[in-house]
């Protein structure tokens, strides 16, 4: 009889730690054993969930030491990005729950406020972490809430400009605070830049045995009695340090590198640092993403992110799809355009994999940059490749675009410099939540004057997009399309460039007009339908463009229609306020045009499925439906008010 | 008789360049000259325009020495911000057009590549320019256009971390590419954090005098012919380097400090570099903002930017006025409140001055958080002064809020944390031109769930805003407030909250109404008494919050009158997108109702007085009745044809 592949590991240890409290009471023997228990519940958890396991199977150790040694939840600690923490959700009170990770309503994927009073900075987009502990740190010395501020920032998220801009903050303002570098030498993709490889030069030739002896001398004085008088902390932690000066700088003390699975190591330096930090301190931690486990060791990406998978042979378990995802076909289009213009490059914000970059950069090495977790500097740098004559493609979810905003306007729309966004993950995600959701790049692209934008129906859209994008050379443009997989049209050979400001009818009707912006348009398909057979015809278009919208069809629309709804995969402010816009400005609103806009509702959705996010935001082809039918009735009541 | 104070310079050297392919044919003695001449043309005509002069007069040895040295423009010389580019601007062709800096129709004040071949990458906003530079030299190393770039970063743009993520991707790609930073211990304000202090130990026990004798040494082995077989352009440069480790750390060949005033070390440097460059060099030169003018050197913020003045004697000629600027009244009003709440602390990015924030910083020291250039980190570190029980006031411009765009949305919109955004230069602000105009702020924060979203129509209301959002407790919160002085209202002793999502009557009548939302409601009053002159009743209201609406007076609105007009001093894709989205969702607008959004025109407008450029906009209240008019005769015409 084969095992059961998500069996639950023995742990008994574990069992009894129900809060982080409990970890302060144990040796440091039986600390390394919980350890090990920890690791093999984290393997087990996700192997039913999926998600985040590699890097939270490189800080088990860490997390077990921080907790042990640190006054959690009085301090504070900031996991920086938070895919990390599982481990941290297990020994917080959330062990319960850590099998429902990134289901709907089950626990984030990511530390979250609300989750938990462990969690006192959620976070989800990288790089953030110093910068909240070091406010916890700054309202600690005006009398806010007391205790230490810990930031947990791994070695890819140093790339990122905010890291730095905290840590010359910090350095500056020399107050307490404690950042932990987890340095995995990964952090989706293998880590780029000058940092990363300063990190590397440093822990080249790092003496662990030598800090280990180092660590437990210097520990050994602690805690009280401290001499009165002694050395700075300052000078003391230079004992423990090889390397780092790029920190000490910056005004960090800097203490490592570190064997990050060593509780030998880990503990007696964690608490030198709580018992004698007088200003901000960087601990450096060597870890091993997907340590302990041999199939997330082995893969390439040391297990980042798995779908469910057999906890003894590491095999995941994959849904099967007809169609392409998206993520695909934007790949193999670029590089089919890439193949015929030398001049396409490509450029990524550390997500290679994400995008399907690393497609493009498989067969134009030379041509694809990955700037690192950098996307106000990758903005900018696309913007001076093409000013320097490129066709440059920067490949950024609508989330991360976000980073980058200022440039966009700045450097690119003002210029009217041709950078075209390829903009993934456009619309509701799904397991990753609110925080990864694509929401609102419609409205914060589209009020750009000279922009053009654009969002794909379904994946031969796509492609045609992208010969589109490849073809407007005298501005910048946008196209946005979502995660997962296409709808299972037929593909094109090739993308052909579409006519700028012009959408398509799919479907002619005369009562009602559904124009879709983007991929609700199968919805809209199915509605309009479901009316038809209700004796109520129905128009749908696919809108192409956000802007310039195209007049004559939307004009065309609400003059032969009672109703017309628009719906797009983004907040308010996007494609319907210009539609309506539009209308308000020609006067086609006042003959009694019943017009309405199907938008984003107004709070950000948690995780659950895609389709059950979009069910629960009210954009599903019932709820399109259900809108018409509503808007008619309105009008019928109208009339028959005045009747 | 007196001097006329804005007598042009006697100028035989500089008369004879009319390009910078001139200078090369220069002697380096006459270089000299030449910059002396340079810098008394640069104070002659910012004396008549006004504008930024310390920055320039910083720069006047350093522009003469890279235009005589480098091949502009075929060398791409990118100035970061741009605002010390006024002598380059001179020795580029434009000298003709100086006086006319800043002014409409005349020069910008910062760099634009719409203004001059020399100007290969437009700035305005800090920080972009070795992103910038580094897109060039990557186009030109795959066939793009050819040529050195060079950028010129002053040491306060390098607290940004775009400024990090650029030299961390360069130093990792290792391409040709020249980093000048223009170290003047000075941006707007004294700069800040770990960076500075760290260039400040660099420059502390600079051997200016070693230097100038190595540079020498170099340049005289320079042009050809070069050993074969010579020491690596590396090595080479660290015999003109005195310190700069964190440069090198970061990939960089670091080569100074110079003195930025000595063209006997400039010119030879310069050429050495660009004889042996052979991936990323930063050669760090060392100036003074104001530089050869008593007046501005002696100024506390050295000159950074002024009005016209008189040469002789530096006076500024300032406009009288009757208003206090919103500036001004919001950092008053913050100071009262805070003197009353212990808990309020404030948060400004490298702009004290320029926010208002140096009064609170006065008052309260401690309180007041000064980042550096650095709105990614001042966001999230407002968030986290938050999460630990502080009420922070976070003070950034619209224009630069763009900057933390993502951290608004992810730190502090998602987690609910009660952060209060002043976001002072909202709409358009005159003779800073598109860069620095504030037009997308009410899209992008008012549609975010959450948020509270308001503008000030005069200064009074800007203090009650203040208030306002002090009380706001349990989310985020924005008020923004126009570039200026008030309107000369009668001020409250104190601020008192305002009711959330209460608009205000200022007006009743029966035919228009005109629904203002922020500081167009005086135009709107203009507009409502000319109409009601015409015989067409007119009402006014002031919305004072975008998010969330008065539904109850937004709907009263439209059903008591023929006409509502939407106004608001920024984009499309806000406050008249909220209302008609409620309108449409309400079913008030198919009535009959004519409904029009006055909103920013689909253009980045250059600079000009604010009055000319609302004008422009089409927003002048002569704008705003002819909308009116306009929209009752299409309404009469509908009828018209109906009978």
């Amino acid at each position: 009889m084969a095992e059961d592949p998500h069996q639950r590991p023995a742990t008994p240890l574990l069992d009894r730690v129900e809060r982080p409290a409990a970890l302060r009471r144990l040796s440091d023997r039986d600390l390394k054993r919980l350890a090990d228990e920890l690791r093999a519940e984290t393997i087990s958890a996700v192997s039913v969930t999926g998600g985040h396991l590699g890097a939270g199977l490189g800080v088990v150790e860490l997390t077990v030491a921080i907790h042990a040694v640190f006054d959690t939840p009085r301090d504070r600690l900031i996991w920086d990005v938070g895919h990390q923490a599982y481990p941290h959700k297990i020994l917080t009170g959330r062990r319960e729950r850590i099998r429902t990770l990134r289901q709907g309503g089950g626990l984030s994927g990511f530390t979250k406020r609300s989750e938990s009073d462990y969690d006192p900075f959620g976070a989800a987009h990288s790089s953030t972490s110093i910068s909240a502990a070091l406010g916890f740190a700054a309202a600690r010395d005006l009398g806010g809430d007391p205790g230490d501020a810990i930031a947990v920032i791994g070695d890819g998220a140093l790339s990122a400009g905010m890291a730095y801009e905290a840590m010359n903050n910090a350095g500056g303002l020399g107050k307490r605070l404690i950042v932990i570098l987890n340095d995995n030498e990964m952090s989706i993709a293998p880590p780029v830049g000058a940092m990363s490889a300063y990190l590397s030069r440093i822990y080249a030739g790092a003496p662990f045995q030598d800090l280990k002896a180092a660590a437990k001398t210097a520990a050994s004085f602690l805690p009280p009695p401290f001499r009165e008088g002694a050395r700075r902390a300052k000078d003391m932690f230079k004992s423990l340090a090889f390397g780092g000066s790029l920190f000490e700088e910056l005004g960090f003390s800097y203490i490592g590198p570190l064997d990050g699975h060593d509780l030998d190591q880990l503990l007696p330096v964690l608490r030198t640092v709580k018992a004698r930090a007088d200003g901000p301190v960087l601990v450096h931690v060597l870890t091993k993403k997907g340590k302990g486990y041999a199939p997330a060791e082995a893969a390439r990406d040391r297990g980042h992110a798995t779908a469910k998978f057999d906890v003894a042979t590491g095999a995941q378990a994959k849904a099967a799809s007809n169609a392409p995802s998206y993520t695909k076909v934007f790949a193999t289009s670029l590089i089919d355009e890439a193949e015929r213009d030398d001049k396409i490059v490509a450029v990524t914000a550390a997500m290679p994999d994400g995008t399907g970059l690393n497609l493009f950069a498989e067969r134009f090495p030379k041509r694809c940059f990955d700037v690192g977790i950098a996307e106000q500097h990758g903005v900018t740098f696309s913007a001076g490749l093409a000013a320097g004559g490129m066709k440059p493609f920067a490949a950024i979810y609508s989330t991360f675009l976000q980073r980058g905003y200022d440039q966009v306007v700045h450097d690119v729309a003002i210029q009217r410099l041709p950078v075209r966004f390829a903009i993934d993950r456009a619309g509701l995600v799904g397991a990753d939540g609110a925080t990864h959701a694509g929401s609102f790049d419609i409205a914060f692209l589209a009020n750009l004057p000279g922009f053009i934008v654009m969002a794909a129906a379904d994946e031969a859209e796509l492609r045609h997009m992208v010969a589109t994008a490849r073809a407007i050379d005298d501005g910048p443009s946008a196209f946005r399309f979502p995660r997962g997989d296409g709808v299972g049209v037929e593909m094109p050979e090739r993308g052909a460039p579409l006519e700028i400001g012009r959408g398509r009818m799919m479907r002619e009707g005369t009562r009602v007009a559904l124009l879709s912006f983007g991929a609700r348009l199968k919805e809209c398909l199915k509605a309009a339908e479901e009316l038809e057979a209700m004796g109520l015809s129905s128009s749908v278009a696919d809108a192409r463009f956000a802007k310039p919208l195209d007049r004559d069809l939307i004009l065309r629309l609400a003059r032969e229609h009672e109703v017309l709804i628009t719906i797009e995969e983004g907040a308010i402010g996007g494609f319907g306020s210009h539609v309506m816009h539009l209308l308000a400005e020609e006067g086609a609103l006042e003959s009694g045009l019943r017009i309405r806009s199907m938008v984003f509702p107004d709070t950000f959705l948690d995780q659950d499925s895609p389709v059950r996010m979009y069910q629960t935001a009210g954009m599903s082809a019932a709820d399109i439906k259900a809108k018409a039918i509503a808007a008619l009735e309105a009008g019928a009541e109208r009339i028959a008010a005045k009747a």
